[in-house]
């Protein structure tokens, strides 16, 4: 009766050992903490017009859709944010999903399957590794923004139909995807190119429109976008961007679309009112992205490895988890919220701290962040020293 | 280039032939329609108090949860629904995802995999079904409701390890899992029992506790169960109730769970509200289920094949999938909102209307219903007339 869960038992303590056990550690609301781990890169969140607008919409039509979009879910709220979305990122068309993780699993479900091969990069997100595996395709993973390889596995397809399928934006290393030259090969090859956008809408291109879009790629008939509303919008849930035909299809055939109660009212009037604040408001673009400079030019000047930030993400790469996670610790006593990544989310000997920059953060906000890191990083060449950090939970 | 769209478009044709294409229609927040099709089965998605949670929910902590659980998305609401609902469903922990369908996805793939066999009954819901395939386990489907099946496939498992998986009331026929039964089989081979009660939270036992409550099965620790919060609880969010070993091992290593945005706040608060109320008025339980009895009755006194219903969905069969558009169009005109579903979401040849019951609804409401239904279905013996309704579009 007890197999499985001694089974379970063994697996938590295998992670114990490994210093890779998680917790969950639960926020206040009132908590004077710096915040440079979340996603809400423009600081919508928390934006006056956007929480009156989830309030708004949860007034009207209540607090949740009552069903899947097919049967009850589609408000008129949903149409409007889908239109507006297509609109803003140029697209033909939009379909909103409950997450960004379902938009990726529903998109490649549906136009995946055993007779397409997939190529994918090897470090695209989770959702979009899951939803290849669930699609029944071929898959190809080709070694990380290598164009080479994926016009190599783009020339060995056996299956009729083909596609190439990339984050915009790293979700870690925060780098960018070549997405002019991926297209380029995926058209050569007659495939589809499939970009996930969460980590560069509101963030890339001069009006935060996305990496599609500053590649002079959004209305291409042979690329499909997804996003997510729950960073740069600040609210909750996913969307695909991409021709009728392909909307068309999700609609009829994709599972994770289908077979789930659509987005709530007040994420949707939320996401809604983000997006018009971010078309209103561009300088919020370049905010997020003068502060990712300073937060990587401040862990550069500490000698620890980092990357000319993309977007809004800044890994600090320190290698031994352990470190990793008492560093994070340190800071977060000190008053700033850091991600620590440990694997399997990262290669192993790659943890990291994961600093995101906020358009919203102040001077005054910079300096605590210098301040805490000159105690956090103090390493020559990298060699931020453990002994000095004592540890403590983290994620 | 449009080799991919050319594909799509073919798709998308096929099932236009066949009558299979489906579209969205966006419903007024004000339309004096009588909702016959949604999930929200105690009313309390409309309920004032819950309203009131999502919006305290939502000034008090922003229009979205900023990032994923292990990041900054655990907020201390995120802990206090958990408490309350590992409490009222008598489990020794929960777990909470942003949807119902990625918390199936998030049990199965984390408690699954190559060297465990899972035997799923045919009818599960679709996210069961996707979380069995991405699981990469051994997958063996079984004749709906059939335990001498379940036990044939446990005793001819060839792996270490073996789980159930079953939806506690089926989405679409509205039955139940024979629970006990299923536990004493499942039991007797060390294996582990998964149940869905998306359908039977807050309508199956006297006080709403669910199915494997209401079969006694809540705190073994071989039985895992997943929940969602956007139906009987009218927010968005699903979540896992399970032992602690379990949902350790989910935190840790349930990519669904690790890699998305946690649920926002607005639906956190909403869902722990109606919790709440839930729990202050089990009324609404029996209120449901005497509402879906007598609906059913009204399908079965016009001929039409139903069932006895066991919560709070009643399925009227009419065959023809072009028939089922029609009928639910015929309804949608007269002002009830009715479910309708066709093949893939049902058998070929059982295509239905699928009427769901509220515990708000009146008695002039019902009075409405049996008028539509005396319109829609007159058959004898089921042979309602084709030729008598219109086609129009609906899912």
């Amino acid at each position: 009766m007890t197999t499985s869960l001694q089974r379970f038992r063994a697996a938590n303590g295998a992670l114990d050992a490994a210093g890779l056990r998680r917790t969950l550690n639960a926020r206040a609301a009132s908590a004077a903490l710096l915040d440079l781990a979340g996603n809400d890169y423009l600081g919508l969140g928390s934006d006056d017009r956007v929480i009156e607008a989830a309030v708004e919409a949860t007034h009207i039509w209540g607090a949740g859709a009552t069903g899947s979009r097919l049967v009850t879910g589609t408000t008129a709220l949903h149409d409007e944010l889908e239109r507006e979305l297509a609109d803003f990122l140029k697209a033909p068309a939009a379909l909103v999903f409950s997450s960004g993780y379902l938009a990726n699993l529903g998109v490649l479900t549906a136009l995946g399957g055993p007779d397409v091969t997939i190529v994918s990069d090897a470090d695209n997100h989770a959702s979009v590794i899951d939803g290849c595996r669930l699609s029944g395709s071929v898959i190809r993973v080709v070694p990380h923004v290598d164009v080479d390889a994926v016009g190599a596995a783009l020339a060995a397809v056996d299956t009729p139909h083909a596609m190439v399928v990339t984050d915009a934006v790293f979700s870690v290393a925060g780098d960018r995807a070549p997405l002019a030259a991926l297209h380029a090969v995926t058209r050569t090859h007659g495939a589809l190119l499939v970009v996930d956008e969460a980590h560069a809408l509101g963030v890339i291109g001069p009006e935060g429109r996305g990496a599609v879009e500053a590649a002079g790629l959004a209305s291409e008939p042979d690329v499909v976008r997804t996003v997510t509303l729950s960073k740069a919008l600040g609210a909750q849930g996913g969307a695909v961007l991409a021709a009728p035909e392909v909307i068309d299809l999700l609609v009829n055939s994709s599972r994770p679309f289908i077979f789930d109660t659509a987005l709530a009212p007040a994420s949707t009037g939320a996401a809604l009112a983000a997006l018009r604040i971010l078309e209103a408001e561009p300088g919020r673009v370049m905010a997020v992205r003068r502060v990712a400079s300073r937060l990587a030019d401040m862990v550069r000047a500490r000698g620890v490895e980092t990357v000319h930030p993309a977007a809004a993400i800044i890994p600090a790469y320190l290698g031994d988890p352990r470190l990793a996670v008492a560093a994070a610790s340190v800071c977060l006593r000190a008053g700033v919220r850091v991600g620590c990544f440990r694997p399997p989310a990262v290669p192993k000997g790659r943890a990291c701290l994961r600093l995101t920059a906020r358009a919203t953060l102040t001077e005054t906000d910079l300096a605590h962040v210098r301040t805490v890191l000159d105690d956090v990083l103090v390493g020559d060449g990298g060699e931020t020293d453990l002994s000095r950090l004592t540890t403590a939970g983290n994620s």
